[in-house]
Parts: structure tokens; sequence; C-alpha cells
């Protein structure tokens, strides 16, 4: 309770930036109903004409209508342009007709579309006169607001049970012939189209992914003082579980990661924020990099996110395979995010295009073209860079600008090695299409390096601003020395391949690591506290803050329907069994 | 189907080796019931006296009692010291008295216990004369054969939802002075006592967790050549998704581990016999090396498996979690199994001791001591070893004694690595136990390349042995090469440690191993139906052999009980919300 860390509480420091989705997200133990409906509600903010937003803004806001927003179908996820659904203009009538053409046209996966939704933002391809003009979005009522029966022309319904979101009524949904209501929603430029899609791929990373990680980590760290476990040594008694280097090996990278992406989602907001007023002023500029770290980050925290809270969970041996420890549904909701709003390899290699681009522009020679500047997230490519690592000890990978600068080392050489390979194979004959292909694994190792650099390079500057807080300061660099330190052990391969590091200095990487899995223990505890989650809203038998683990296990286990109703198996099945026997004596 | 692969049928050849509950395993949809039935009847074999097997052994094949083995407590799991459960020996009526003396002590998770079994096979520590006499087994009724309710003294019930196995009614159960019937199961050696475990262990191999990463690999892989996305080039149709280079990246590396552990489990089964008969005879020479192998096997198919399953999962897109797809559950059996039966990290610990053993052992002066020879999994201990790989260009790392070579080399290096950490600090005046905490990060590595290393070994002798099958030799080295090599990629870092390979090599090895992707491409499908696996049992909308993805996926879609049956949430939320503005008008 006297710690540093605790007496500041982070808990406030959070709060204080969030926004009151966000907020609302991290109370509630369970889920909110109805989020499609957010999203229905900013795609018209930002696309509908003025007349449109009159219309359609009260009607949801009084939830006079519900929506959802229809893009994926049976057949066509992430790639936009293969979506088979079409917007038929006909000029006689100065209609559009929306039609599912083919089974695997039928929109597939829109949240609350499966029993909820009476409208749908549905993208279709327009057809003018025979000609294909590419995706729009078009308002079509669905359910009756009557009866809630499906509209004539319509059938809809839900698309069955999932690995998780059994709150949400995914669903189906095929157009037959079907007139929109209130024409089409029109289309700004291509970068404001995009802009309703960044916005829920930046918020789903502060309000919905990391929060289950970081659930994850007070869950398993708490239980992990509770639990014991054999014994340290013969003569002591068991040993709380936390005190076993793999245990710290297992749960301190997670804990380390919660506060990376913290400090990442904030900056990422604000730049996000920035941008936006940029772009509505007309300016374009910040909108590449804008998408390589939001599609980035989005891959990265997704994936580092839903390891780690297996992680976690495994961390708690049986007991993490109970629901009661609340610990699968946050991996299993975790692992969805992987998928949706942008599949992690179609993201990461956005980005590779991205720091292809960044890379040959570094490439040009000054006076032949005028130069952009670099976007600042890849301005490390034109930094002095050095051959080798000056560590000479284990201590020196504690300091921020050695490894920022190492991360940065290899994302260079990474970078650079996937052009290459890149022109190696167009300059053979290969088409630039084929040449991608064939080096997109090479491409995604590049992408993956640049977005950790990217989270220890958050990191440190959200260190360098925390000067005034000594204290606070001091607890979490050993956090951002773990994460880059860590990071670097699991790919030491890249540091390790052009000699940058050598075998030596990897084992001093390692030694500096094992020291701060010893030192991170003690503030462990109060540093999953300072994520201010309440107990009802971890929801968890293991993760509650009195650390009575085995007695609300036992409690809550007993409220099982299986343990509070008739077991229908035993008349039916397990009585005849037992006694087949007696009558045949 | 004209393959050779096909031609042959691998199916034929793994199922005459099977064995009939593996094969049963194999050949359902879903999950067999009163598994742990089998576990007490084992365990009663090789431990219970001929007496005892007399009684009971009838009783439990008949289906007269349904038996449940009683282990691990609410507080306490592999650590079988820790156990708290008391068997206390009263001189004066000559009976054991059983009691669960707090709540920790309830047994908890045993399979079949919560609504199902009517005798346990519970573990206790004997107290005799005040005593501890250390873990005994006793058989316990828990239920009335009458009327199935809890005998007197016995607290039962279930343990609540899982994350899976919602089929297997696990269980709790408090002891207050149980009187046992049929006296305690006496114990043998405790090399005898051991065996029960192992077998359970390597059974488990090929009979659940295998299985479950092939069933992943069909679906994923069949549904991969049905779904098209994205373009290759502008002008072609849609691509399939197996023909992207990152896709084939996802599934390959999992196919090739499929086809390791399958040869490997089949190896550890013939060795395990072997083993049993000598064990018979008195002969415990084999245990040592039963154990790292069982033990080491247990915990690297659990791991690779639950990540080559989540990873063939993520593979299929937004289709991959929807359950009818039937990945969902393949994943989340799978991550039970890391847990099950021993604890992953745990076992890999295990190994590692061994390994520490062995490597000690070749470090004794030949004179000094009796040397015992090293246990065959680690004799490339003394093996002659290259302090430089010899490849020259890609091609070279298709040699499974180059890779094979390359694999020990690094196991080498990081088992010495780990005994000398252990040593310093041992030398510096930590005590052993310490310095073992201290150094359990280091000794891992050691164990999880070690065990690598024995499935790229068992694998290229698997090969040796198709020798006459030229053809399915071929293709199936591809899969072996596959194995290592990215093994070696993923890995790099070890490899490059000690300049065992240069950044040059590693290149190769990835040229060698996009090389290989292209080439396993063209025999994915059929080396999945090889595995031979009925469309009932897969139980997939996305893995049947038709390849009719789309039409299934609907059709099963409509059966969902949301599609079924009436919303009670349009009446009770939806109506009274839509319609609340009328009454305002």
């Amino acid at each position: 309770m006297g710690s540093p860390v605790h007496r500041v509480s982070l808990g406030d420091t959070w709060s204080r930036q969030m926004h009151p989705d966000i907020e609302s997200e991290r109370a509630l133990s369970g889920d909110v109903a109805l989020n499609i409906h957010r999203v229905f509600v900013r795609a018209l903010r930002s696309l509908g004409s003025e007349e449109q937003i009159a219309k359609w803004d009260p009607l949801c806001k009084n939830i006079q209508i519900i929506a959802t927003y229809a893009q994926t179908e049976l057949g066509h996820g992430t790639y936009l342009q293969g979506l088979e659904t079409e917007a038929t203009y006909d000029a006689a009538t100065q209609e559009f007709v929306i039609h599912s053409p083919t089974l695997t046209a039928t929109k597939w996966w829109p949240g609350d579309l499966g029993r909820s939704a009476t409208h749908a933002l549905v993208q279709a391809q327009l057809i003018c006169s025979g000609a294909r003009r590419g995706m729009h979005a078009f308002i079509v009522p669905i359910r009756s607001l009557q009866d809630h029966t499906p509209l004539p022309g319509i059938i809809i319904g839900d698309i069955g049970p999932k690995m998780d979101f059994d709150q949400t009524d995914n669903g189906f949904l095929q157009l037959n012939h079907v007139l929109p209501d209130g024409t089409y929603v029109k289309l700004g430029t291509a970068q404001s189209n995009y802009l309703p899609m960044v916005v829920v791929r930046v918020e789903l990373l502060s309000g919905e992914i990391l929060p289950i990680l970081q659930k994850a980590c007070v869950i398993a760290m708490r239980y992990s003082v509770i639990r014991r476990q054999s014994r340290l040594r013969p003569s002591d008694p068991e040993a709380k579980v936390l005190d076993y280097q793999t245990q710290q090996q297992k749960l301190f990278p997670q804990l380390a990661i919660s506060y990376a992406f913290h400090f990442l989602a904030v900056s990422l907001l604000e730049f996000f924020q920035h941008s936006y007023t940029a772009i509505l002023n007309q300016d374009f500029s910040f909108l590449p990099e804008l998408h390589a770290l939001s599609t980035g980050m989005k891959a990265m925290m997704s994936e580092f996110c839903t390891q780690g809270a297996e992680m976690c969970r495994r961390a708690c041996g049986g007991h993490g395979y109970s629901k009661l420890s609340g610990l699968p549904s946050l991996v299993t909701k975790l692992s969805a995010s992987c998928t949706y709003e942008g599949e992690n390899t179609v993201l990461y290699l956005q980005v590779a295009r991205f720091l292809v681009k960044s890379y040959l522009q570094t490439q040009m020679s000054p006076g032949s073209t005028p130069q952009r500047s670099l976007s600042p997230s890849v301005a490390y490519l034109t930094a002095p860079d050095l051959a080798r690592c000056p560590a000479q000890r284990a201590a020196d990978f504690l300091c921020p600008e050695l490894y920022t600068t190492a991360w940065a080392h290899v994302a260079v050489r990474l970078i650079k090695d996937s052009v290459q390979h890149l022109q190696t194979l167009t300059q053979s004959g290969a088409d630039q299409h084929e040449a991608w292909n064939q080096t997109t694994v090479i491409h995604l190792q590049a992408a993956k390096v640049h977005c950790y650099y990217v989270t220890v390079k958050g990191f440190t500057e959200a260190l360098e601003k925390l000067e005034n807080e000594p204290a606070i300061q001091q607890v979490l660099k050993r956090l951002c020395d773990l994460h880059a330190i860590h990071g670097i052990l699991t790919n030491s391969g890249d540091f390790l391949h052009d000699a940058f590091l050598s075998g030596a200095q990897v084992d001093m990487a390692r030694t500096a690591y094992l020291d701060l899995l010893r030192l991170i223990r003690k503030d462990a505890i109060l540093l999953t506290d300072a994520f201010d989650f309440t107990d009802q809203c971890l929801n968890s038998a293991l993760g509650c803050y009195d650390g009575n683990v085995y007695e609300r296990l036992f409690q809550w286990a007993q409220k099982s329907p299986t343990n509070t109703q008739e077991n229908p198996a035993y008349e039916e099945y397990i009585r005849p069994l037992l006694q087949s026997w007696r009558s045949k004596l």
C-alpha cells in the first residue's frame, strides 16, 4: 500500500484520459449490446449529407430504429472490391435496386443483424447503365417497425454459434431486388470514406482489446500470489507460484506490454485527433502515417494481447481452464480481434507497403524529386546507425537509447532486405504482383519488427514525460526495459544476423532480463492493482482483491446448474446401466 | 487422386498400427463419455493385488460401478507431496479413515466425478501412528448403487463450466472421515507406480492430442482451396487463399508437424511397449529415458498442437470463429492438454533435469566411476560436433544429416550453457535449489530445443524406413525438411549465437523454406486427405471433402436455435424500445 505506484494511482491517470464509451466498457463485467448501432451512426455522420444526417441521426439516437453495418459477405471479407452485392441504378424509376445475386453474396457477420436490427447500411457494387462504379453504401430497411418481421425481399437470420460473443446476434442478409430507403449515402473523398474505419480501429485498441489483456494480467497475478506449489527448498513451506522464475517469465512480459500498449494507444488517439482536425481542413498529409500506425498497432495489439491473455490463462493451471476464472472468455474474445476490423496478416502487409514506400523515398537522390519528409514513425530510416551495439555488460541494456537504437537498426535492416528481395525478383523478370506475393513472408517479418520498434519507442517517450514523478518513472522504466529486452531475446536471430549483437551480448541481455524479473516481482501486484478494475468487472473467482480464491471457486461452483438441477442422464442412462446386472442374477 | 500419397493411402498405414480406443476416438465426431473409468481400470490393474483385481475388474468391465481417479485438489495440482487428503490408519479397528482436513484438500477436477461416478480411487497421505508415509491410493465408494445419492460423509458435485469438455462432469469431492472399500491399493515399487501415468501420457499423444491438430489441418487446408480472396494480379480472378505465401506459411508448418508427431508417437509407443516388458522383468534401465521422452513429448506436442490448431483456425478468417467450422472446439480442447496430465512447464523442467544429469554423466572421467551408457535420445551429447555449419547454398539445407546435426549442435550448446549457469551460481554460494530456480528459464530453453531435435531426428528415421516407397518418401521428405528448417528460422538466434550458422546461411535456409512452401502446395490437399477423417468425424461446415463450404455454412446456420425459436428479447426489450416514441407523439 505504501508503494509510490499505488499512492499516485495510475488508475486516475487513465480514467482522466478516457472516452465515456471506453469507461463504460471498462466498468462492466458483461458486454454492451447493440454495439454496431454506434458504428452505423458514426458512418452516417461522416459520410451522409446534411439532409440524411438530419433524418437518420435522431432516429438512431432515440433508438427508434436499430441499425447495423453490413459489409462482409459469406464468400468475401477484407477485399472490398470482391463484394458481390449489387446496387443497380434504374434510370426509368430513378431508383437504386439492391440485390444479392449469389449465395456467396449473402451478407454474413454484421453484428445485431441476426435478431435485432431494423435497418442496415449495406455496402454494394454500384451499377449504372451496366458499368460497375465500385462500392457504395445504402441504408436499407430490413425489418418491419410494426412487428419486426423481415420486409419483402429480405431473407435474414442468425449465423449460429461462435467461439464467443454470444451476446451479439451476428446475422446474415439476402436481398432480393430491394429498394433502399433515403437513396444512397453520398460518398466523400477516398480519404474521408476511409476515416470511419480508422476511428473504429483506434478506439478498439484502448476500448476493447487492451483492457482484456489487462484484466487477464490482474487475475493471473493475484492468483499467483495465493497459489502455492512445491517448495523452493525442501525445508521451506510451499512457495507462491509467482516466486518461480518461470511464472515470472510467463506473466511479467504481459504486464510490460499492457503498459506499453496503454501509452501507445493514448498517443495514437492524440495523433488521430490531430490528423482528423487536419483532414477536416483538407490537409491529408498525415493519412499514410495514420493508416500505417492504426493498421500496424491493431494487428500487433490484437496478436500480442491474445497471446498474452492465453499465457495468463495457462499460468493459472487447471483453474485457468474453469470459466469461473473469467479467463477463458477473455481469451476467446481477444482471439476474434485478430480477425475482425481487418485480418492481421492483411494489415501487417499494408504496413509493409508503407515501409517499402518510405524506404524507397529515402533512396531518392535529394535533387531528383522534391523529397517529402518521412513520417515520424519511420524517421529512423535516415537516422545515424551503428554497425555494432556498444553494450559491454548486462546493465548497459537498461538504457532506453541503446535498445531503441537496436530495434531501429534491425527494422532498417529488415526493411532494406525486403525491398532488395522485391527488386531482385522484378529485375529477374517476375511481374510486380508475383514478386510481392513471393516476398510477403519477408515483408511480414519487417513489418512486425517495425511495429515492435514503435511500441518500444512509444514507451520510452511516455517515460520521459514522467520526469516529475521519479518514483513512478523508476517502476515503469523496469517494465519498459523488460518489454524491449524480452523482444530482443525472443527475436535474437534478427539482432545476431548481421552481428549487430554478439552472442555474448545476447547473454548479457538475458542476464539483464532475469534481473528485471526479480526486481519487478515486488511491484507486480501494485502494478496490476493500478489498472483499477473492480472485482465485479473482473468477474473472476481467481482474481478478486481479497485473494479468497478457493472459497470463491468452491462457492461459485455450487451455483452451477449441474449442481442445482437434477441430472437427466441418471434416470435415462446411468441407472439402467448400473442396475442391468441385477436382473441377470 | 493420381498422387502416390493417395494411392498408397497413409490412412491404411496408421489404422493398422492403431489401438482400438484410438481408432474409436478418431472415428467419432463427438466425445466418448466415462474416459476416466478407463484410467481407474488401468491403475487398478497395474497397482492392485490379485485379489483386488479379481474383485474390481469385472465390476468395472460390466460397468456395474462407474469409477474415477481423484488426485488433484482445489489447492494442489502437479506437486503430489502437497496433497492434503489424509488416510489415517486406526490400529484399533485396523481400518483406514479418509478425510479432507481443509477446503483446499477438496478433490477438484476428476472427470466423471461431478454427476456420474460411484467409486473413486483417492490419492491420500497415509498416516500411521502419527507419521506421514506419503501418497497412497484408496478405493472409496462415493455414491449409492441404489439411488446414486452421495454416501454418508461424502460431499460431491460438479466444478462448473469450463472452456470445453462440457461432456465431462469434472467434479469435486470432500471426505469426512470416510472408510474406503477393499482396503487400500497396495503399492509396488516407485517405478511401477509411475507407469500408469506414463501409459496415459503416451496414449494421449496419438489418441487425443495429435488427431485434433490433424483435423484442424484438414479443415483449414480444404477451406483454403475453396476460399478466394483478392487478386494476385489485377487481371486474374480472385485467388485461392492457399496460393498466398503467407497462407502457406501459416498452414504447411502445421501439416509438417502433424506428420512429425505422428511418426514420433508411433516410435514412442513402440519404445514404451519395449520398456514395459523390460520393467515387468525387473529391468528399470529404460525408465529415465522413458520418463524424459514421454514428459518432453507430451509438453511439446500439446504446446505445438494447440498453437498449430489456433493458427489453422485463424487462417480461416471470420468463418474460423464460427463454431460451425468445427475449429473453435478443436482449439479449446487442445488448450486443456497443455495443463492436464502434467503442466507443460513442469514437464519441460523434468526433461531439463534429465539433460543436466546426462550432460554431467558425459563429463565424468572414464576411470572414476563405472560409466552408464547415455540414453539414445541424448546420445548426441557425445557425438562429434562441428563448430560451423557447412551449408554453402540453400539446397544444402535439404539434407537430413545437415539439419539434424545443426539441431544437435544447438541442443548441446544450450544444455552445456544451462549446466554452467547452474554451477556458477552454486560455486558463488547459492544453494542448489535457489540456483535451480534462478536458472529455470535457461533450462527451459535447452529442454525445448532438445525436444525439437527429437522430433527432427524421429522424422528423419521414419523417412529412412520408407526407402521402398520412394514416391511417398519424396513427398514426406519435403515435410521433414520444412519442419526442421521452419524450426531453425523460428529459433535462428540459437543457431547464430555461437556463429554455428552465419547470417548468410540463415538467409539460405529461408530461401530453402520458401521454395518448400511452393513445392508442398501441390500435395497439400492429398497430404491432409491421407489423414483419412470422414466428413462426419470432422464435423465442420468448412472441411468437408466435397468443398461445398458456403452451401453447408448457410444450411447449418438455418438450424441454429436462434433461427428456429422465437426471440424472447423482442417482446421484452426491443418492441418496447422501438415503439416507445409513438406514445410520445
